[in-house]
């Protein structure tokens, strides 16, 4: 008597990609064409791209995550709590702090990690907009700098002093939420608005690089206006315990004093990644069209560790919630090929509904749909995009229980 | 022609006894029989005896405090918030960092300060239960180490542990919200309740000196159920970066490692004191019956800088709410009385209503008019004391506005 082993499905991360995989699996497939399994450091998925309102403090962290099993067909999926060491590809086998399991096919959706370049200090000085453990780290850290200033008998102006590195799409989000959450502060703490000093520094020639230069000016505009200062080409030379050290190309290096200092530039692929053994570029995996590795056919990465080429610029497409989602539907539907047989993928390619930046409480920049957006407008369809994520894995049942629906 | 002037009544300090002193007098006198001056460094009064729920971040620190405006009648009272430097008693004026107010009666209800007993790091490395400031730092502290605890990849167990130096009112009372609050911080940031130690370290042979020995055993086993662990007869002997080191007698003192250690053992009285040259011991003048400083009939401490002997036990009366309050009732008749140049002044004696300590949520412990409380009648007990100070100096409108209503 033969039997039949029914192939095994691991997905590695339940982040944006890892979630719509698993999701659109267990829709897609049977109880009884496949085992699957859903493997996660934490027991509740989070927002990434919601973090900066949680480091900021004006959405509490456990708004930005949510139970995998309110999204997970348990019947369906087994789910398996624990963090990834390593990948033995070789073996088929990905091996747990606590346990190892066997595949036969992998989705590899572990997320990215920050990128600091080597700079050195900004491991050991700086905070991160990179997961909920951070991101509450960085609140608690700003909310203690404010309570701390009148406790010192010699005010320390430099406790209220916030450097932001990177004037990306986090930095400039939490930028917003930042600005909005500060006269927050200098209330609840007995502060005078006027000694706080926020300080946005880019390496860059612009803030946003790639975003319409007219929505930049706006969004540049009203940050300074809530009293960011930027520092555009300036880079990061150093950070300290007081603070960083910053200059322009080889101009001599000077320091700017600050309490808090946050890294919200640059994202690498997962240190997992290099560690197994695959081919990368800063942890970045360039795929197949398929989403496959080169060379494995039963390995698939998708998320901020997979490297996807926009032909139209030749240039990789920016790791987003965006793509890893789209990313995610193309590999379920890919490992169903594979599960029952058929020998044509899918190939992939990123379908760019547009993109909002939000600059905090009912404003925000954007291009949706190809049209330009400004303020309330570009507000509004963020809390869309933010709610459209919730329902393309949850359904209606996660956006009335997550969802941003303060629409008005 | 005769001016005659009026005279010039300046109260410095807006706690319990001097706001008590402030709202008697404007009462008492007419607008043409004096004029009176309310210097305070905050422009709102707090609840000394509330501040432990706001250290724990068990009650917000907004809800400790009001505005002195609210209790106070502008029409009679001049208010100047600025910071007592020093007092000047031969000139008869009060200097301010800002200004300096002369006066023809004076009222030092400046509060006390913590006593450190010259233990070597307390004063660098403890936090304090003193005001609003130190109570708001120390709640933020705590929550900034359970929100790291998770961001270290080794484990630093030793960030939620917490030392409580002092089981008197304040650490136990303290101690009673923080085993209330240790939960939630286990939830808001993913920690495992058994990781916390709590730790109260006494030096005295007994947790509550004083207190009833069946209430105090009652007392000690509630937290311990709480998981309080108490080192009695114990002194700290030194305050690091790191934790503190204690030691029994002449034992070699041995370490506990703490990522918190707060400092709620012994108050002295205000430094200003020693610093204008009063006769004082640890900061506390002994003030005549009618609660004047011997040898300046035109000087009236009261609260924590005064000291009163309780004759039947030939001690001093430890610095309380209570006490001060009263004082500042018998000194209101007294500057009242010379002001129209009686020369009788009532002679303060303290009429002790009873004393509850709180041991949290729904639990203390007290004695009520001669009869003792456990349980939740006794944090029945510990409300009605609270609100009681409230409506002593603001009335209802105060009690509705600030009071513990949520009796049941």
């Amino acid at each position: 008597m033969i039997t039949l082993r029914k192939p095994k499905i691991v997905i590695v991360g339940a982040g944006y990609g890892g979630l719509m995989t698993t999701v659109r699996l267990q829709k897609l497939l049977g109880v009884n064409e496949a085992e699957i399994v859903l493997i996660n450091k934490n027991d509740y998925h989070y927002e990434t791209t919601w973090l900066h309102e949680a480091s900021a403090g004006t959405l509490h962290h456990d708004k930005v995550r949510y139970d995998i099993r309110n999204v997970v067909d348990r019947s369906k999926v087994e789910f398996i709590q624990d963090t990834v060491v390593e990948i033995n590809k070789e073996e088929k086998k990905v091996i747990l702090e606590n346990d190892q399991v066997n595949y036969d096919y992998l989705v590899i959706a572990l997320g990215g990690e920050p990128e600091t370049f080597g700079i050195k200090g900004l491991k050991e000085y700086a905070f991160g907009i990179t997961n909920v453990n951070s991101s509450r780290q960085l609140r608690e850290h700003i909310e203690y700098q404010f309570a701390t200033y009148n406790m010192e008998e010699e005010k320390n102006d430099n406790r209220l002093s916030i450097v932001v590195g990177g004037a990306g799409f986090t930095g400039i989000e939490f930028l917003g939420e930042l600005t909005n959450r500060i006269p927050e502060l200098c209330q609840e703490y007995d502060v005078d608005f006027q000694k706080v000093k926020i300080t946005c520094v880019e390496a860059a020639p612009t803030v946003l690089p790639g975003f319409d230069p007219e929505l930049v000016s706006y969004a540049v505009s009203q940050l300074e206006r809530r009293g960011v200062e930027f520092l555009i080409g300036t880079a990061i030379k150093e950070a300290t315990p007081e603070g960083i050290f910053v200059g322009k190309g080889d101009e001599e290096p000077y320091e700017i004093k600050a309490g808090t200092v946050v890294w919200a530039a640059g994202v690498r692929g997962n240190a997992i990644i290099e560690k197994s053994g695959f081919e990368a570029m800063r942890g970045r995996v360039k795929v197949q069209p398929d989403l496959r590795v080169p060379g494995f056919d039963d390995v698939f990465i998708i998320g901020d560790s997979s490297l996807v080429i926009n032909e139209e610029i030749n240039r990789p497409y920016p790791p987003t919630a965006q793509i890893a989602m789209q990313q995610g539907e193309v590999v379920a539907k890919n490992i169903t090929a594979l599960v029952r047989n058929k020998a044509e993928l899918e190939n992939f390619t990123f379908d760019n509904k547009g993109t909002v930046c939000s600059l905090g409480e009912d404003d925000a920049i954007g291009v949706v749909f190809g049209k330009k957006v400004t303020g309330s407008k570009a507000a509004f369809m963020k809390k869309v995009v933010d709610n459209r994520a919730l329902y393309m894995i949850g359904g209606t049942s996660l956006v009335l229980k997550k969802g941003k629906l303060n629409f008005f």
